[in-house]
């Protein structure tokens, strides 16, 4: 209870909170009274702990909360501050950090922490991590930056760095850990125990810190099986590797897109898998959480895409957001000029009827809606591969169907609406077959755009919902407006 | 290269091919030519091979190829046939298919084979399966299906399911994995390793299968720390467990959500994390692999609800889909019907320039593309927690600034296009005004909703954009035309 009021007490950040701002502080489930049923991590009290210090100027207790923090709670924080407190935290306290802190950090919010810290300390950073997360910063930087911040790391290091930049972005090469724990298929459980054993306290950079499976080899290098730890662990001494093995496992091609790769993970419930590269030779190994991230950014990508946005842009400057939106709000732009242009035709029939003009908006939006649903499931279903040549025709003919029959309900509805609103039971007719039409094309279109875009190579959640508008719109329009100046004049 | 030709001469499931048809049957990353380079665990031949064999009723081919494919295939394959030849298979070789296949099955598609295979073989099946995937398989029974299978589940294991049960539904309880390795505090590496050893030929429900951590308990069976198992076998047999395992583990209490259980797996990059019951007793683990499939499920809930779809409706039968979609779209004409009801307050307006009706749907359309854009983002990070009572006023400021810059440009833009569609400028500063004051107020609504609602508890994936869309509409036809009708009468 003294707890809790000692927090209530702390000054807020402004001064006198307006309803609003009261509203906000309880938006976020930081402030959930009962910390242990709903964890993110951080909570109110430290940030302000620590807003406070730095708002004080107090360094050491700065640098002492820091140091006490998970890494990961400490990204959180640094992008959650304001520009400022941020510059004024990484510079008190950035050699408290550990180097995983800055693997956490979201992109934009990195950039900036590395202009404050300066190339030279990213450097010592770098040559703490893993060779993938060192890969995922330094790819990030500019090329002179690249060549300083590689020049600072010692030369083993940088040469297995400067071997993973070499290959594609967003392939498995760059997603892979270099260090494997490979054993020979001639040696048995006890001898495998006793090498990792030995090995344990060699440089951390050619043996992996944790690890899921070793892999077992032959003489070239090629992988032949895999062991899970708790198989080894379960086995007993004198019993052959070769024994215990899967081999049945799943080989990445080290050029294997990383979408490719997450689907293969999640298809096989795989904790990590063998990376080989020309002549089936083993180059590395991919483990689960590098995996995670990858199927949280395509998420991440699918749902911005579909909302018109490129790139997550909390963290970007206020100019940056607004040039990134731009572009998709341009195309809208032309797609709903192209709709008046269609609705500019009729302009004779809505001066004469001008109820027209006021329920036109309903059947595109009606459309619209309809058309999307449609989208986001085939969208979805071609990102997890559900939706295939197997059943993409089944699929077109269902949604069609499905339209028709929301359609014919909904025309009834807004029919008997219309006729009773302006009296004029042709105008029922007229939006209740516009209604129709349009839901049974959103359906088609839905479901076909995504498909061909796809077939074409177009990332389906970037494009497709630009051009159903569109078709919706011009349809929705031309159809109501087309039959109310046909049959209403 | 003979291969290749084989497989081109396989008969195709419809006879003559239209051009629709051939397309989709390129839409599908299936049908690659190298299927090194696109991997999605089944191959087109796999699929046309087994479709053969069920269409001319050789049920021992049928089984032969299905007893050869990994589950996960198996379950792909089950999903994309049509429901004839669904069952078909099933009857055929559901003898032959491993536990796991069911689990790896859609929901809507293991509701159909269980109907086709009964519930005396689900029973079987699911007292082959590990507690966590046994119950997420129960718990989808009705109430008198699920006594029945339980009832044919050995005595030991239907407590072990029944008590998962009886946690709430996406709970950590849920989740997690019963059985755990653990270890007192008083062994060392050497007691460990050999304990591992002997148990592994005991009953299955007892020991996990395959595990990556070892849980070190006090007497009173609450977890102490937590050992990798890589760390385990890198160390040496007379070293305590006590002096290698994590003391700051993550520990799940076992009524966590399971929203909260992901965010922690993918901020820590955990593996697997015990779980406390009450007095802080271990109650069970949690793997990622369960994370994963939680975390899927998550995103595909946001991008979903966004596109107005509840559930994943691919596998559902016409008829659901229909009524699932409907409530979404009975919303929506409600929304549009307020818009239209604004509209027709300026009936006389429109009557005397008709090119109000012409542009209006612009304003509306551009207001509405621009708060999903700033919807979009919120909705995200308020489900990633980027978005907290830290920087949500910094957001919403920085949204109403971004909607202000963008609302100018494009006011110009279009302005100028008004002025010389229609030779009157008056019109430009009428469309122009409005597009600036509905894109700010986009802007604003697009942060404020999503993060109100979340505050609220109600999730705003969910029912953001309908709100959001309703004050779009709303306010640019109201902005727009009463603007027109005091400036232009």
């Amino acid at each position: 209870m003294s707890d809790q009021n000692q927090e209530n007490q702390r000054p807020a950040e402004s001064a006198k909170p307006t309803e609003l701002e009261d509203m906000l502080a309880h938006a976020a489930p930081d402030s959930a009274s009962d910390p242990s049923e709903i964890y993110d991590g951080l909570h109110v009290g430290d940030v302000d702990e620590i807003v406070e210090a730095l708002e004080n100027g107090e360094i050491h207790r700065v640098r002492e909360l820091v140091a006490h923090m998970h890494f990961a709670d400490a990204a959180d924080l640094v992008e959650r501050l304001s520009p400022d407190l941020r510059r004024a935290l990484m510079l008190a306290a950035y050699d408290v950090l550990d180097a995983d802190f800055y693997t956490e950090l979201d992109e934009t919010v990195r950039e900036e922490v590395v202009e404050i810290i300066g190339l030279d300390a990213m450097a010592e950073v770098v040559a703490d991590l893993d060779t993938d997360d060192a890969i995922g910063i330094i790819d990030e930087l500019d090329a002179h930056e690249q060549l300083q911040v590689l020049d600072a790391i010692p030369a083993a290091d940088r040469t297995l760095i400067e071997e993973g930049l070499a290959y594609r972005e967003y392939s498995a090469g760059r997603l892979m850990q270099r260090a494997v724990m490979t054993v020979p298929q001639f040696w048995n459980v006890g001898e495998t125990i006793d090498f990792m054993r030995q090995i344990a306290d060699e440089d951390e950079w050619e043996t992996p810190n944790v690890f899921y499976d070793i892999v077992v080899v032959d003489p070239r290098h090629k992988p032949v099986g895999t062991i899970p730890l708790s198989t080894l662990l379960q086995s007993k001494r004198p019993v052959p590797v070769t024994e215990i093995m899967h081999e049945r496992m799943k080989l990445i091609p080290v050029d294997m897109d990383q979408e490719e790769v997450a689907f293969l993970f999640r298809q096989r419930d795989l904790v990590s898998a063998p990376v080989v590269g020309d002549e089936g030779r083993l180059v590395g190994i991919i483990t689960i959480d590098d995996v995670v991230d990858v199927i949280d950014e395509e998420a991440e990508d699918d749902i911005l895409a579909l909302g018109g946005v490129r790139e997550d842009d909390l963290y970007s400057a206020t100019l940056d957001t607004t040039r990134q939106r731009f572009s998709w709000l341009f195309v809208n732009l032309l797609t709903a000029i192209m709709a008046s242009v269609v609705i500019g035709f009729f302009q004779g029939s809505i001066e004469q009827v001008v109820a027209l003009a006021v329920l036109m908006p309903i059947v595109a939006s009606m459309g619209g809606n309809a058309g999307t649903q449609t989208l986001t499931v085939a969208v979805r279903a071609l990102a997890t591969k559900e939706l295939t040549s197997t059943n993409a025709m089944r699929q077109i003919g269902k949604e069609i169907l499905v339209g028709c029959i929301n359609g014919i309900i909904f025309a009834v509805l807004m029919g008997v609406v219309a006729w009773g609103w302006f009296g004029t039971p042709g105008l029922g007719v007229v939006i209740g077959l516009a209604m129709i039409v349009n839901m049974i094309v959103a359906g088609l279109f839905g479901a076909i755009i995504p498909i061909a875009l796809d077939r074409h190579g177009i990332d389906p959640a970037v494009a497709s919902s630009v051009f159903l508008t569109t078709v919706t719109d011009v349809v929705g329009f031309m159809v109501f407006l087309g039959l109310g100046a046909w049959l209403l004049m």
